[in-house]
């Protein structure tokens, strides 16, 4: 007698990105039975013991987990378009930047977007995400660079998860530049760590804490600073490191044991291990290396060499990556990265979900949360061949189908 | 008295890509007024005589173009993804074309695909064009290579403009390689200029006549053997020239007074101003270039000085650009070519429309067609600045709103 569950799918094949040594951890002729928005049976149907009401027959297309984008800094004011279009018409960087152009043009749009606007334009980012079968997006807040204006970031990315059918995992990124207003760099760092963090950590806003770790950020010296904080409140750490040159940001995460370190086009392959000894993840953001027209790219071989894995994300910011298509990510990893098409959808499903801590998320798999979504296409490695040629056809978050 | 109309929009701003004197001809305060599927009024609301039942409050959102994908390969049989997963997975390209991988595989699987099959998945890419504001795309044969395929071909293009709301230009390219069934490749150009263009024109079933004059495609002379036949049909000419190697493809298309050339990364800048005095449209695919991880640039600025207009399109196509957006393909010609917002804009709009001789298209203009859409955005720049970032919030089609 079969037991009843509150979804079942069948004749289905699933991309499960189990570990069962398929690649894709393919398995064909599956079925999926859904109880209390987790996954209670994967796996083959003529083995399934389950039976629903509300039962999908799944016509022999594709089963994917639900799609992580585990790096973005979608909650913003304004956009960076006009100054895009400036340096295309040949204006200079410096130029620009004595407009108030850059990483402070954003800042000052962020700080005069009151909460519902900020709101309304990141919620359009999300859902150019969700349409692709994206069901789970970290934002960093970063933007502010003042108690308040965190706050309201983090709100908002609050708000998202609550009023969208979509996991939100949010990141305090205070470290992210030196505002206007700050006497010193060390005064700032000072701030974010003694006052803003308790304070938004208080509210329940952060999940996880972040720097970014560069000669136009923060020195390592000041990033540990933040770390020690971070620790001493017991929430995770992530680090943009290595992007544009390399100060060695990537051991001192690994020090702290951190979930991911971010960019990573300038680690040196000789601390590549220290990333696997600390069990950190590392995410690769080729949105942002096109965007920038870099040409260092990240070690790959040396990190599938030492087994790190590695994540990959669209980094969706206005500056340096205007990019909210996370199938395009996957492809870019491929085009420009030289990933295979397998290791990019690990990177959007189990690496990233690692990536975020969210371990119970990233795999179809019984005892995971029920985010998948279903696809018609030949083999799974179409996903991250192209751009925009495919969409999900239904998509379901803790086991109830997104409608929009 | 105003006069009536059958649709009348008001309070809207236009990127009416008109050549006014501004910017994206940009004209703020802006109605619209359609009769009879064509633009009777562009321009400022106060000056505006019409009005209609059939009226849209623009509430101050942009206006722009129905975009134009001028240069797509998208009807085809199968796909290339597990090609793609081989070479990342270091299969080298002799033995994927060992095991017939490669445009012959495309060949093959048009061949064997039937009617019905090749218009579901070309209308698949079709969507997801028109879901960004493409309201009109060239669709080229060249996957048959044979006079029943290229014919199946084309009679799927024609029937994608007969049945979604969207228009199609479509171009023989039955000279895009050699099949494996031919004598030789001169006895092939015969087969194609005598019998395959003779009967398909016949048919109606061509709007324009393309080449592939590469190393790997045919010699300047092979493609000059399918001008004249071309010219002898009075038919417009294309081609695809100088994408990896200079034979002079270009100026061979000059001499015949064509369209457009395609590609022409490898194009010399003293050849430049011969596409000027040709009135040829430099048609750029920066699609192609990515996924091939090309290094090589089409001389934009010898373009820009010899005011040679430059069109940009996706080369949707299985093998070398597996791209379905044209607002990507925008993007991607600013960061990789260089093109300001505005010329990528002018790319999709009014020469894509010269490139495809569709000059009643590409502006908002009275006269014109009545395809444009709607977007909120704060400034036309930001269709270009980034990926995924905008959808159109509605679209027309001869004065038509889109339903889809
Ligand atoms: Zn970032
Ligand atoms: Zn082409």
């Amino acid at each position: 007698m079969p037991q009843p569950c509150d979804l079942f799918i069948h004749s289905v094949q699933l991309a499960s990105m189990q570990d069962n040594g398929v690649p894709y951890g393919i398995i064909e002729n599956a079925a999926i039975a859904v109880c209390d928005g987790k996954i209670a049976y994967a796996g083959p149907m003529d083995e399934c013991n389950y039976s629903s009401e509300n039962k999908v027959d799944g016509q022999g297309k594709w089963c994917i987990p639900g799609l992580i984008d585990c790096h973005t800094h979608l909650v913003y004011g304004g956009n960076r378009a006009q100054e895009f279009e400036q340096r295309l018409q040949g204006v200079s960087y410096a130029d620009i930047a004595k407009q108030g152009g850059g990483i402070q043009s954003t800042v000052n749009a962020t700080r005069a977007t009151c909460e519902q606007d900020l709101f309304d334009s990141a919620k359009c980012r999300v859902l150019r995400l969700l349409e692709e079968g994206v069901t789970t997006v970290e934002i960093k807040s970063g933007y502010g660079l003042n108690v308040e204006t965190e706050k309201k970031m983090l709100r908002v990315a609050r708000a998202i998860g609550e009023q969208l059918p979509i996991t939100i995992s949010t990141t305090f990124l205070g470290a992210h530049a030196v505002p206007k207003e700050a006497s010193s760099a060390e005064c700032y760092i000072d701030l974010v760590c003694k006052e803003m963090m308790p304070a938004l950590h208080k509210e329940g806003l952060i999940d996880a804490v972040d720097v970014f770790c560069e000669h136009i950020g923060f020195s390592p010296e000041q990033c540990r600073k933040v770390f020690q904080a971070a620790q001493g409140l017991n929430l995770p750490i992530k680090a943009h490191v290595e992007q544009l040159s390399d100060l060695k940001g990537a051991c001192l995460a690994a020090e702290f044991k951190a979930n991911s370190v971010e960019h990573i086009e300038y680690l040196a392959e000789d601390d590549v291990p220290k990333l696997k000894t600390a069990d950190t993840v590392a995410v690769l953001l080729p949105g942002a290396f096109y965007s920038l027209n870099e040409t260092q790219k990240p070690p790959i071989h040396a990190l599938r060499q030492h087994r790190v894995p590695m994540a990959v994300a669209t980094d969706c910011n206005p500056g340096s990556s205007p990019v909210a298509s996370l199938l395009t990510s996957m492809n870019m990893a491929c085009v420009l990265f030289s990933l295979t098409p397998e290791e990019a959808l690990k990177g959007t499903t189990v690496h990233a979900a690692k990536a975020l801590g969210l371990t119970h998320k990233g795999q179809i798999k019984a005892g995971m949360d029920a985010d998948f979504s279903l696809w018609i296409f030949q083999h799974p490695c179409e996903l991250a061949y192209g751009i925009n040629m495919h969409r999900p056809e239904r998509i379901w978050v803790g086991g109830n189908r997104v409608q929009f």
